[in-house]
């Protein structure tokens, strides 16, 4: 099991953090800030042996994502990734054909949480993200993710187009979103799929594009090239959804 | 046409400002200044249903760029504003019937762009959006809209309800996105049409929500509440170009 620092931030989710009993590595409190809110939460901390830092607020609001971190941060080995196989149990255990978003690069944050937020909603058994060059589940994509990241599992991988030739032994089939591909609603979508989005400014990468089975273009009528990258996941997501409920 | 996002400080320029036509998206003045410069300015300002807030004097401190706000801050639109007219002329224009898109109250700049990117490519006629507690045309807005502001008129009205009662009047149907509607894919979702998306916290507010034609539900599968507001409205979206097309 692999664990990646998550950056928790503001009062309420410090204190959360600590109540719920996730293991937080570091606590950094603004100096000076003694009020009851702060004292709870450095209570807690010592209770759990946490190492306390005291630093200027300038410190806080370079390590702060959010911006709002209302004098304390939290630095926790929180946020578990997932394994594939854990993706695809899912899946069994439901008794549903495999639905698994694989996100080719994606590096804003906000768009992450976003897709995860959809990959939920959507039903998708889980995401799979590659380790390099692209945002990992940052405090910004947990809070983006609008709780989504407590349910659906998220992955990490060293070679995405791999992971896809694994997972087709499998029998899932990967459909990527991409200009000059077919029309979405003139594919079959069913069964067990890989749903792969490219990153925000490149797309999807050429090697991952080639494992690909299916190129799915949306219909774009407008002046500009492409949607954003949490929408374009979005709406191929519920093209998806569609094609299984129909 | 096109305008820089523009922080505009001391009462010459705010009044040039608002003098020489430039949007202004918001105004504020500190609290308790009621001299002839400041009143010349909220007139102006009031002419054009420019909204002013009213602020403590370290609000404006913090706000300010230059150190030199002299009590008036104003905010000018990145873009020019259309009008509702503009938005129905552009479908003549085409031949097809409306699409419109009706942002109730959508406040993060960063879905406000992806929405407009959205609705260009989905073919949509024009975007429009409350004077009041939503976000404006600002700078952010343009970047993460990548150019459809260019292509795509956004309409200010100040109220949103009466908009739609208008529209209705030139045969428009509303549909929002909404809990406890019906199935996007049952609803007729063809013809004349405009696309209601509510708050990112708050959803539709009441009253708009009682305007709407449809309640359009988008199939909710995992275990969270809800979409990002610029994904359901591009999933939304997207079942309108569907239909349109089929």
């Amino acid at each position: 099991m692999r664990y990646e620092e998550l950056t928790i931030e503001g009062r309420n989710a410090v204190l959360e953090a600590f109540r719920s009993g996730k293991p937080i590595d570091k606590l950094f409190v603004q100096d000076g800030c003694k009020d009851g809110p702060i004292q709870n939460i450095t209570r807690e901390a010592r209770k759990r042996d946490t190492i306390i830092s005291y630093v200027p607020k300038e410190r806080l609001d370079q390590m702060s994502e959010t911006g709002r971190h209302q004098g304390v941060i939290a630095y926790a080995a929180a946020y578990e990734y997932a394994e594939v196989e854990d993706i695809l149990k899912a899946a069994e255990e439901k008794g549903e054909p495999p639905f698994v978003f694989l996100l080719d690069g994606i590096e804003d944050p906000h768009n992450l949480g976003a897709i995860i937020r959809t990959a939920n909603l959507a039903g998708a058994h889980g995401v799979i993200i590659p380790k390099h060059r692209a945002s990992g589940l940052t405090a910004t994509v947990a809070r983006t993710s609008a709780g989504a990241l407590n349910y659906t599992p998220v992955a990490k991988v060293t070679n995405l187009a791999a992971t896809i030739e694994d997972l087709k032994k499998r029998g899932l089939w990967f459909v990527c979103a991409d200009m000059g591909g077919e029309l979405m609603y003139r594919l079959n979508l069913k069964g067990p799929i890989g749903l792969v989005i490219g990153n925000e400014g490149s797309g999807v990468g050429k090697l991952v594009r080639e494992k690909c089975d299916m190129i799915a273009s949306i219909p774009m009528k407008g002046d500009i090239d492409s949607l954003n990258a949490s929408v374009a996941a979005g709406v191929l997501a519920y093209e998806i959804v569609r094609q299984r409920m129909g």
